[in-house]
């Protein structure tokens, strides 16, 4: 076992960096461990053991900047870099410390379109549960009391894009294919995939669209009656929700659909959904059941899923 | 103790009654218990004792015929025709058996424009568990497996007609307004009214629309993950779905508003809400917050709430 | 509609009445809504809108004092007191304010051996959520939020005097009879019985045992989901449990077992179990199938079922 | 990502074939796959896509044979054969088709005590519910639909075995250590450690004990309610439950164990649990709290735990 790990942090821009601490805070349940001088707040989940997992930047535009993940060994930084150039996209390495309390971040565009970070190291917090004798969950927490960011969704500019950034992700940093929807002719095209590393349904998913950027990013929720739990914190907070709770076709997730105050869509997440193995059967949903894998219960397309979603901040 | 105990059946016209036994049957998980040489069928959910809970008759019309309620004891028939005619409105009393497994009925329209039926008795057939060392639930059972009919919502003519059935149903037959929506100067007109006789949230409602007819019934199910299962089965054959699992604001209920292959809108309705007893402070609800009450996570107008509903059959 | 509601209050002596109310409030997430200056503390969940339904007085002994129920009406006090003398019972009013926050109260012992109260008006306080607009439950709570003091199962000695106490609460008080352990020759003797004024399953229960006294009484639950969350915060604050998350064959309920600080056995009761009904057909569980109806899932005796009660304190 | 990816399958001995087959069928859901004509008989669960989880043999005692452990890929099989005998363990590779179904395997006795099968390809059935646009669930199932099998836990003779064992697979199989109990001076000794290659927080487990044997396997399911809903089925079938449904500190899974026809304790482990990483901190349990950990709720012993297991076959 080595290479990616996990996700590790989303880095987005914020409107409201005061309205987003709020938000994060008492109606996620996150903690902020960090604060910069600029006003970039660092969040992260009390089920989680790293310092971060959410960077926020106070910004005129709400777009995202970067994604990163966790590998297991600072040699498999090395290791998956020269991996990367040999398939043809150049990349970076950025020294301990340049991304606050991380060891050194092998940074590339992905053929996605998106900034990737890949880092070892990052300070070590700890549960808030501690790892002796631990609560099952935290007597004392905020609101939703998210576990930990489970995945994201990003958007690519077409089912082409998908398809690179898919066999990227398989061959060279060797996720492995576990849901995607095809379209076109005899199905031949991938408009969206579910890729993982974990054992869970997905650490990483992509989906055509018109631009480049952030579908949505998850929280963890542990089952169906936290999703409940969660959408009624969320009505008495009067969040915006895109999609009230619903199972997905695809991964069999349990979920809500909902803004954060700059309008970056979040999605609680909950239940294992199965067991992810490198050698279970891929799931292809078809054209005709896309809207069916993606809201079962009424197989029809919902909420704002292919119109809002969060542009890429770079160029 | 006496009066009206709990609805008694729905008498509906559906289009295609093979349609509506295969989806009442295979889907809900209702058994039908008798069958007219008019090819009218009657059903029961496994929870219930009594012979039907709901008639479903061939038509070419998917309209609502009445609404029986279940009387305590037999002397209350004559009790309640009394109190009915003294406060000015015509009756009827049909032998036993004019309706088919019931002893003699009370029939009225009341002021929301309803055929109202009461009666005492009716054929006892038992729940499917049996009353001696019950198992919880019917290990052989169908679909969503339904416990009960548990209440319907009636579409009046606007919010006088509200008023004028709601205080009917309050003075004269005792029922107890558990919630209310005021819109209007001041609050001052019922929108829509949740009465009880149980110790449920709701037996009945009615809702100001533009005709007088049927909004919804519902069906009762133990809670928030039977919602789950429900949409799930519901996913599975292509029920069409108004609203998928939600939470009431009022009644606290947990919720799927769906479609039989009349058209005509079904819910399934689970938890108990709160107790609700007659000194129970009536909840209010604002016209601001109106939606809040039907969609609590939203707070936003959803599906066809306002535009689909069953007619009456009758002029 | 009139006569008994629902339990109104229960009137216990306690050990350490600071340890208590730390429970009560802390744990239980009641509130402390009134205090005598001999250190009597009364207290309320948040779901229930009279002043109080729970009294804890300090004492050197862990017992019972009494139960009380509230009647709809005022009248109903008359009423009562003369059906119960009629039934050969003696009764005594005690005059508003003898019972604080009370009106006048009709005292009188049952056939079980018990204390009982009725009461027609209690000082309104309302419900923590508020009846304009309410939230489905409180953002705001501490611990495992009961709703209510939903029944109380009092310990008599012997099946004949469960048998005399039945009787009389269903002929005299018109409660209903949902459910029955029938044991000795040809199952001809009720151990204990499970009555109803609501249309819950119970809202009072008797069982036989070697003392007069309380078996346990309950709180309310929405369900399963708050059941195990529930006996999570009962594990992070070292409460004593005597019987883990169980289904109930009798009620169908979910359910734990549990001491309080004193040792008086505590229930929380989850799920509506079914609609109870006046003619619901009595469900009767046999001497065989005894322990499979109290806890479903293993059908044997657990815990300091049969062992472990509180006495009543008055001889 | 190579190496074992999670448990393959149980070999067992049973008393009853007749019995054990309409149990694990009937009640637990499995399908049988495969019957050889000496009466062992192979088992799959419907979210399993190999041909067989569990092999039970006809026997005149009811003991453990084997576990078997699925590598990614064929070449781990030499590459794990050189680094066990490295380690100073003898091995054997059985050709393919020696076990039913399966290609080569390693076979070697693990430092518990314990025989260990590894195999890199077992003949592919998929999933009850396909891979094209699949159902979240078989509507269409038996019992208590158990998804898969999850992990087993082998009993050792003292914490010694449990550390070399656990120190073997941490070494040698990269097995990552998620929980302990430590016992004796200054908690020098690991009385039973929760090893994971997948991200849930165990895919096997050892404990120490008086012999060597097999404590439990276990099934997975979704959550909470599904461990409401296996109890009743238990209890419906009178299936011999060790300890009702409980939350687990150690793992955080909600569980019951109960037993199978022929006496082996089997777990329904429900939920995720947290997402195991390899850098996720280990979580210790001290020898204070040990019985919280593994009965978080009334943080005692319960059942047979200790007492009742499985005893290894072969001397």
């Amino acid at each position: 076992m080595s290479g990616v790990m996990r996700i590790g942090h989303l880095d987005l821009n914020v409107l409201d960096i005061k309205a987003s601490r709020n938000y994060y805070v008492n109606i996620m349940g996150m903690d902020v461990t960090r604060e910069d001088s600029d006003g970039t707040i660092y969040l992260k989940c009390w089920d989680e053991w790293d310092k971060y997992s959410l960077i926020l930047r106070p910004s005129d535009e709400a777009t995202f900047n970067r994604v990163a993940y966790k590998v297991e060994k600072d040699s498999d930084i090395d290791d998956l870099k020269a991996k990367i150039e040999a398939y043809g996209i150049s990349t970076e390495i950025l020294p301990e410390g340049a991304i606050p309390e991380c060891g050194r971040v092998l940074k590339f565009d992905a053929p996605s379109g998106h900034e990737f970070n890949l880092y070892a190291k990052k300070t070590f917090v700890g549960k808030d549960v501690g790892s002796t004798n631990p609560r099952p969950w935290p007597f004392e927490g905020r609101g939703i009391k998210v576990h930990w960011i489970d995945h994201v969704l990003l958007m690519c500019q077409g089912p082409e894009k998908v398809m690179e950034a898919t066999k990227f992700f398989q061959e060279v940093l060797e996720f492995n294919l576990a849901e995607q929807v095809c379209v076109g002719p005899n199905g031949s095209l991938q408009a969206a995939t579910w890729l993982a590393r974990t054992s869970t349904p997905h650490d990483l998913a992509f989906v055509a669209g018109p631009e480049v950027g952030m579908h949505h990013f998850a929280f963890f929720l542990d089952g169906w009656n936290d999703i409940l739990r969660a959408a009624d914190v969320m009505g008495m907070h009067n969040v915006k929700i895109d999609v009230t709770p619903q199972r997905h076709g695809i991964t069999r997730g349990e979920t809500i659909y909902f803004f954060d105050p700059s309008g970056h869509r979040l999605e609680t997440f909950a239940g294992l959904g199965y067991l992810m193995q490198p050698d279970m059967p891929t799931v292809t949903w078809t054209e005709e059941e896309l809207w069916r894998g993606i809201f079962y219960h009424t197989g029809q397309e919902n909420g704002a899923f292919t119109t809002a979603y969060t542009l890429s901040a770079y160029k």
